[in-house]
């Protein structure tokens, strides 16, 4: 590994190149030069050149790129190589389409626990839903590393505050509230999926004729 | 207006600046100072100076921002002022959380068709869901301007291009296939929302240390 204070730029890009060193290698595709990597991944080969000559030492001139280095070595900049037990708490709506969803079949993530009050008792994605009442002590006890939210937006910060309490690690927040004042104050991660901000962000596009 | 060619750094802030100042009004706040939204919002205050200069005018030193003015001058810049005819296509998981989810209150977006073959028939979010077969020609009669695709992966492509086809602005994507590669070609705007990259950059956010 070369360098793993690598700018927040290029860091945002690394699951994605991990993503096509995995599906190259499933596909047996061995070796692969930035030009081939840009027509699949629509950003520029020298885009990509920079990126990986950031990242680590992947191929030679001329002779494109070892995937299963690229593989490796992107994976363990991006800890795709620890476990991160998971729960969600809140299966109205994306919460249980995210249980369901192939998402967590990504090799480094173990879906857990749930928690619902409505399906507490019931059966999803293998697991027996629990009340939401149970959500901070469980993850308190069962070494969580990531919360997914996925509650009602008026339950957001609360149950936020709840998964700090019980020390996560990260917070994939869906709720559509924002709570990245309490990442600030409890180093804990959180990545913010707004689908309103994502949406209005398409329509902006649009209205400004596509460009990025 | 002041500028439309915003860097896009800057134009992908404006739907979360866009949704703090339609909270603010609601909550009628009427003026706010740069370093009040810097702490709601969680970025710095001399960002958002910077920001929202490229933007318009929206206020006096020392006297804060025009709410009024930041939410019309921004709402013209991302397009909040049209509408927007959308439709979802696949319905299992993800896109039947997205049929019944708040995003689609936007006033801007107006949700006009459903499409899932194993629900064809059915009621969701007062639509009767059609058939796949239909989406194109439906696509193409009805001026749609977003397409939700939500389909499994193998059939992203297939439906990516019905949708150019049909004529589309703009697609949301999330059936985790990447479809830039159309969006180069025919200039239709491409919003993804890739699960595994968003976890996996969560994952690296915790194992490089909550660090942005």
């Amino acid at each position: 590994m070369k360098n793993t204070n690598l700018p927040s730029s290029v860091r945002r890009r690394l699951p994605r190149y991990y993503r096509f060193a995995r599906e190259l290698l499933g596909a047996d595709v061995l070796r692969i030069s930035s030009g081939e990597l840009s027509s699949m991944m629509g950003i520029t080969a020298s885009q990509i050149r920079q990126d990986l000559s950031l990242v680590g030492e992947f191929g030679l001139q001329g002779y494109g790129y070892n995937v299963k280095d690229l593989y490796s070595g992107i994976g363990e900049i991006v800890g795709a190589n620890r476990n991160y037990n998971t729960v969600i708490a809140g299966l109205t709506g994306i919460g249980l389409a995210l249980a369901k969803h192939p998402v967590f079949d990504l090799r480094c993530v173990t879906l857990r626990a749930l928690f619902d009050d409505a399906l507490a008792g019931t059966e999803t994605a293998d697991l027996t839903v629990l009340p939401m009442s149970y959500f901070e002590r469980w993850c308190t006890e069962n070494e969580t590393d990531i919360a997914v939210l996925a509650v009602p937006r008026e339950m957001a910060v609360e149950t936020a505050g709840a998964a700090v309490r019980a020390g996560v690690s990260g917070i994939w927040n869906f709720t559509g509230e924002d709570i990245r004042a309490d990442r600030a104050k409890n180093d804990v991660a959180v990545v913010d999926i707004n689908l309103h901000d994502c949406l209005m962000g398409l329509c902006c596009e649009i209205h400004n004729g596509g460009r990025q």
